[in-house]
């Protein structure tokens, strides 16, 4: 049961969400820039960042739904997925994104874990400079959002199957549709 | 130095704002209504916590800037961050606060880590379900803000006088005044 008295039947984040507008509104325009705005990672790529992030902060709620918002986006679907959520190193994914999902795992343990190390492997399989920048707050937003989510003890569907009709929504639609209007929308 | 080439001579948080303003502008708009919006916790009190978290996450700048934000909004200046930073318990702040730094603790760790007596004990202290909420969310918040800072490698400055011009610009004019307008503000 939720730690606070939220409005029933909607999972995860979409109560506190619901309960709170005022900080949904910014929530959502920040995943909405993050994971689908322009970019040159994909936002099948972006997913997996948030996913393996929320696996490791055993996030249910994040970790099943950004799975199927990347599963729903890649090529590959939940194999790729599945592959991410066990052992980034081995998964079949480019090599760049392999760098950027190790520098995701040192911004998931802290801040002050990432190596310069780290970031030179990701520069030398070719990524960006906006592309490390995005790979770490990806990170570190999804250590947010997984503790608004858990923190709350908010409830999470168990099952893949559960997160299929939110992630079509999320994916045709984005974030911004996910919840209600804010009242100074 | 940092971990990518962002604009010279902007402390902690402000060169990768200013690198990537789209992602800028909804984080600024989540301090904003998080620590300075309408709240039955006063300004001072909400970044007490930010302050708090902080400093548990190693988080140099973040907690030297919003120790001077809370310092220049609370009764008592850097007396009662001092006491909050050593130990919330034996600091003198209301029983009710003390209660939503323990919370806060807690998400800092993990948002599992929150426990149901944590959050009776803010209850019985008085807090409501949307001073919970807002304890839980900042806390949740200062794990990504933290992570955002040191996981670039931004520059902190070393000196807590350092901190008292940009204190003072965000007591006055508040988040979104701290960083370039977005293009597409």
């Amino acid at each position: 049961m939720p730690h606070i008295a939220l409005p029933e039947g909607l999972p995860g984040i979409l109560g506190p969400m619901t309960f709170r507008p005022e900080t949904a509104k910014p929530l959502n325009e920040l995943a909405e820039v993050l994971l689908r705005g322009d970019s040159s990672l994909t936002r099948g790529e972006r997913e997996l960042i948030a996913s393996r992030v929320s696996e490791r902060n055993d996030c249910h709620f994040c970790c099943s739904s950004h799975s199927a918002f990347a599963a729903f986006q890649l090529d590959g679907g939940y194999d790729v997925v599945d592959a991410v959520l066990a052992d980034p190193a081995s998964a079949p994914v480019s090599p760049k994104l392999r760098a950027l999902l190790a520098l995701a795992d040192q911004v998931q343990e802290s801040g002050l874990s990432v190596t310069e190390e780290a970031v030179a492997a990701a520069r030398a399989e070719g990524a960006t400079d906006v592309e490390i920048h995005d790979a770490v707050l990806i990170a570190a937003a999804f250590c947010m959002f997984n503790r608004y989510v858990d923190g709350l003890a908010t409830i999470a569907p168990p099952a893949r199957e559960d997160y299929a009709e939110m992630g079509q929504l999320i994916v045709d639609r984005g974030y911004a549709a996910s919840t209600p209007v804010s009242p100074d929308a």
